[in-house]
């Protein structure tokens, strides 16, 4: 299944040299590497001949410090992913209601539980937003669990938490589980209106997943995390889980993630995220081939108008000329072939994919007419 | 599930720094971490804001080298563990046959799939060593998954590679699959006589697991492999995997394992094992109170003879009064309670260690006695 974020394929594709890429088709924070947490790594390598602690007691109590909750509902995984693939694994619900299109790692995981899937596809005309009284009205007690990306990748679609809540109520009712995927959270601004790590301890049948990757601009390091309304089931995931599943760089986040560093890097990250993506969206907006969708967090989503004359393939190749990488969202279930997805990058390099964008339309245009 | 290397529980629990603690409980190679290797992950830092390449080509490929069979047949892992969990889930076995005492996982991994356990019980008598014979009359079609662990943690115990043919034909013959976990074969002398991975190619119901954490000594990075004789159920593990498992870190090992200084390290290795094992074996040996048995890796298992005088607790709380940490075997199913395990370390360490043995011997007895 294809990802954003693949530029050694990209460049292995071109024969480019991935650090030539810009990359634009993963969702991470524009301002790089935390320059703090280079010291903690380098602090590591001393560390490396010790196992990490099975418990994470460590990890898991700055985790709840960044969250504001209790280090008892928290789950530390390798990348988001881990704790998507496992929360899913040992719920092994037998129904489970996807709204779509969405990260595809949801299905990936469901099928490898052999779960039914129902899928509720939202749609461009709405801008993709969930509609979660035609939701909730298609979901009854045959549902074991709704999984809900919020903000959506790859829609940018933000849900309210009034909506939440609606959405919370309904499933607690007929008895059926809730995996809100925050993975993008950080970057939204006015978080706390939105995020429901505050109420988690009244929702036993929510679980959040969130990771440290993207906001902090290090995949490379693989840091996510699972937040468990229910003590009972965040000791189930625990006590299942493969053992030493965090390596001991990921670890190391502890010791960064509450400094001072980190919060002043969050809190610039939120700033440069809204207005770049404003000024993106707006330099987006004035193209007449190109839809470009409202988001609230550092990635949009934009739809080419008039596909006889440009398809997102030829898009995709044409900037790649450049050396510019966009995320080709064909291969998101319930989403139509002609849309893509790109990062709000830095002013630089968002002007950058303006002037290519602008280029690669007239030469394909020319290319069309000549 | 207790496991070796777990100083930070052990430091806590006496209120000690971890790094003060001699851990004869993990069994990892007693050289630490190579020095060319600092180098390559400082060098990794830069390669953390990419996400790591989703079908690690180029760290599969090092690891063909490495183990001297095809790319194809390689599946990274997040340490041995994830290959363990994942290939056991994927083969999903209603039978499994388990000789024990063995390595944990195996049974943990079996219990989150629900296959039905047999266990095979070494004896102490016959040093844990496994009667092929008796084993292959004990198994019959309904068996779906046999695990060995060669050499067997904790017993050290290595099994010829005549008998793993007699084994691996009549699973054949009766449509079993076998996983054999090679975890600790980098520590044997004349490796090349034990390991299957020569023969991985003729054998399409094998499946060896192998880790790269233990005799480099960086248990922190997490990195292991499995290695398929069905290129088809190779695949299938792949696909199956959760995204991005090995971190960036342990990916930029492919840098490492078969340089110059790899080689030599590894050789080092070997050489010292042998030796100091040698040493510390027949140093116990002439001490009344303990039974050593033999072993092929950097590891002894120890059994305490008369249990009126000193029990395993008894011994682990006296040798931790000197920041000794040994691994009591009274967790692992088929393993009588009397019976400890050290690692194999370098000549001063191990003197400690006897030195220490001694005297704890001599402090319990006295309590006992006074």
């Amino acid at each position: 299944m294809g990802h954003g974020g693949n530029i050694l394929k990209a460049a292995r594709e071109k024969g480019i040299d991935p650090f030539h890429i810009h990359d634009f088709s993963a969702n991470i924070s524009p301002l790089g590497f935390p320059e703090g947490l280079r010291q903690v790594l380098n602090d590591t390598v001393r560390k490396l001949s010790i196992y990490p602690d099975p418990e994470y007691h460590e990890l898991r109590k700055a985790m709840a410090t960044y969250s504001v909750t209790d280090k008892e509902r928290i789950i530390p995984g390798n990348g988001a992913a881990q704790i998507i693939h496992d929360a899913i694994r040992f719920i092994n619900p037998g129904k489970t209601m996807l709204p779509v299109p969405t990260f595809s790692e949801y299905e990936a995981a469901l099928r490898t539980t052999n779960s039914q899937i129902t899928y509720f596809y939202n749609n461009p005309e709405q801008a993709f937003s969930l509609n979660e009284t035609q939701l909730l009205h298609s979901m009854d007690e045959s549902f074991d669990l709704l999984v809900l990306c919020n903000p959506n990748n790859p829609t940018g679609a933000l849900l309210s938490r009034e909506a939440i809540f609606r959405i919370l109520n309904h499933c607690h009712k007929i008895g059926c589980q809730v995996m809100i995927d925050e993975a993008f959270m950080d970057f939204v601004e006015r978080e706390e209106h939105y995020s429901m790590v505050p109420f988690i301890a009244e929702w036993k049948n929510l679980i959040i997943v969130r990771a440290f990757t993207k906001v902090f601009a290090i995949p490379g390091i693989r840091l996510g995390y699972g937040v468990y309304g229910s003590l009972e089931k965040a000791k189930i995931h625990a006590d299942q889980m493969i053992p030493w599943s965090i390596n001991t760089y990921a670890e190391a986040m502890k010791d960064f993630i509450n400094t001072r560093e980190a919060k002043d890097y969050l809190e610039e990250v939120r700033e440069i995220i809204a207005y770049e993506r404003k000024r993106l969206y707006q330099e987006i907006k004035q193209m007449e081939n190109y839809h470009v969708f409202p988001s609230a967090v550092n990635f949009l989503l934009i739809q080419i108008k008039k596909t006889d004359k440009m398809t997102v393939k030829g898009l995709w190749n044409q900037l790649m000329e450049d050396g510019i990488l966009i995320r080709d969202c064909s291969n998101f279930k319930g989403m139509p072939d002609d849309f893509f997805r790109i990062a709000v990058k830095n002013k630089e390099e968002n002007q950058r994919f303006i002037d290519s964008l602008k280029k690669a339309h007239e030469t394909i245009l020319c290319d069309k007419r000549c």
